[in-house]
């Protein structure tokens, strides 16, 4: 579906005269907020460099409302309130707009929110998928609404994804584990019907193998605090010296357990969590942590959708940002 | 504006029958969602007691979309994303959606979301209002969009309002403070042009003055966490022995520079804060705070809302919700 010659684009054009793409965008619609003289130069410009829009990106960006839609599945998540308020940003950058729904993770509330969102004129949807939507997902993009999947997947599509990858924290942090000797590990896992569930539980399995460590208890918990309070009690239960959130929302749900139980962390027992929130700096021992880099993950998914917006084919359809260790003060040695 | 014979409502049926609005709704429309033998009883019913939509109530009702839209000026602000999830549940309780936007603080912003929301087809609107839009949401209103403000309200306005009473709170924050002599005080206000500013800044004075204190030191401060940041380090070095943070987002930052200082909150130094989330609580002395009761708020306002989609005029146009100071460990006794 890639056009045999690529033709200049609007972004081409703002880049060439050092303006935004909407400054084009409305130069070229002969928009009298544009000064006159910018609009001439914009004009010349893009008959210079042979800009044409066809017949339905002139049809499409007619219609258009710059605006979008994004679908998140909590905003009590630290995580994906910084993701959207990111997307926002990007988003105001070249002037749209960002309308938001929650679904929280519950898979019917998802599907009337894409149907919303889809008949009421957004311009594209940035989504956290959940794979009981594939089916609408699917046939949204087939339709070639604009959209883009961001921090989870659906297995076997096509659909533009922007996901962090877990590996390299992950990796990183079991190995700085066994280093310290903070063993056994208690790895609180994510649900595994989603793909970020999934990927940080196979990752923890392969880096305890690859440094040479025995199975280590895990707990299959969700992306809300009880659960992490829950599995944390469980495992400190069953004597781990180390509790290893798979998640925001369980990190929180292992603070509590351990404020809770009175265990100093980073001195009775050691803490690993998920996502960078001021919760887990402004701890006696601030927390070791893997961070997914939210808003480089946002602002790369806007970018593709903004590509498709404006009717461009993405250089990039499935993008991976690593996630990283930020070591703290939340891990104690053991002798 | 008040219909001269009050007609029965959709509620009233739905009290009467023991089952939802929405039921009652969709059995009038003779939806086969409801069973037939449920359809029929609310039918008699509705006949038995008149009820009667009016023609404009019944194209209204032809033209919903069961949406709402809710707009709040931050969603990295935990109580705004509290608020936004509890007017999520109370909507999903009746069957409607709700999707959101952030208008970042920013007029402009909250302009452009209103316009879209307006004319997008959701069936009313949720606002924290802007005091720089005020004229547009007079005008919202006028044309009778069902409209909501929620948390802040309009000097002078009609529109049906939900705030919070910062009056119990704060007074029996500073009967506390003063009985402890944790002395002097520093209060770090929200900006004074929003109503929650100027009300929680005018509580604090008057507490002061009634509890038989001299003027105590403020910082004039934002929403902001590095607001809440530069104003405890400024009032810190003006020797005051409590830091009383005037929202969520100051707490933080009275919590990130005593941090920073090395100040043992309940030790060293008295804190007191806004709102609850698991931060405040997970702390090595959990924060005394004045609480908003969110969710209470956020169903009335949902409440209000959905009388007026409905078509009736709400019993109450204006109301508050008392705050209540609960009390932990973060307040140190001077002796």
């Amino acid at each position: 579906m890639v056009p045999e010659k690529p033709r200049p684009t609007l972004k081409d054009i703002a880049l060439q005269a050092g303006v935004s793409i909407a400054t084009v965008s409305r130069a070229l619609a002969d928009n009298p907020a544009v000064m006159q003289q910018t609009r001439e130069r914009i004009q010349a410009l893009a008959a210079e460099l042979g800009y044409l829009p066809n017949a339905q990106a002139r049809a499409l960006q007619s219609s258009r409302t710059n605006t979008i839609g994004v679908v998140v599945p909590s905003l009590i998540n630290h995580y994906f309130a910084a993701m959207v308020t990111a997307l926002q940003d990007a988003a105001e950058a070249v002037d749209m707009a960002v309308i938001i729904t929650n679904s929280n993770e519950n898979p019917t509330v998802l599907a009337s929110s894409l149907d919303f969102l889809a008949s009421h004129g957004v311009d594209g949807i940035i989504c956290v998928p959940d794979e009981g939507c594939a089916d609408q997902l699917e046939e949204l993009h087939r339709r070639s609404l604009p959209l883009v999947l961001v921090d989870r997947e659906l297995p076997a599509s096509t659909i533009p994804t922007v996901v962090s990858d877990p590996e390299p924290g992950i990796r990183e942090a079991v190995a700085l584990l066994a280093r310290h000797n903070a063993l056994p590990l208690g790895y609180l896992s994510g649900p595994t019907g989603t793909s970020t569930g999934r990927h940080r539980l196979d990752t923890f399995r392969q880096a305890c193998a690859e440094a040479g460590l025995p199975e280590q208890p895990v707990f299959l918990g969700g992306y809300e605090q009880h659960q992490g309070f829950e599995g944390a009690n469980h495992l400190i239960g069953q004597g781990v010296k180390t509790l290893f959130a798979g998640d925001s929302m369980m990190t929180i749900g292992v603070l509590e357990a351990c404020h809770r139980a009175g265990l100093r962390i980073g001195e009775d027992i050691s803490v690993i969590g998920f996502d960078s929130q001021p919760l887990f700096d402004l701890q006696p021992r601030p927390l070791t942590l893997i961070d997914q880099q939210v808003e480089i993950m946002a602002h790369r998914a806007f970018d593709v959708l903004h590509e498709l917006i404006e009717g461009k084919q993405p250089q990039d359809r499935y993008l991976r940002i690593p996630t990283t260790l930020i070591e703290r003060e939340s891990i104690r040695t053991t002798s």
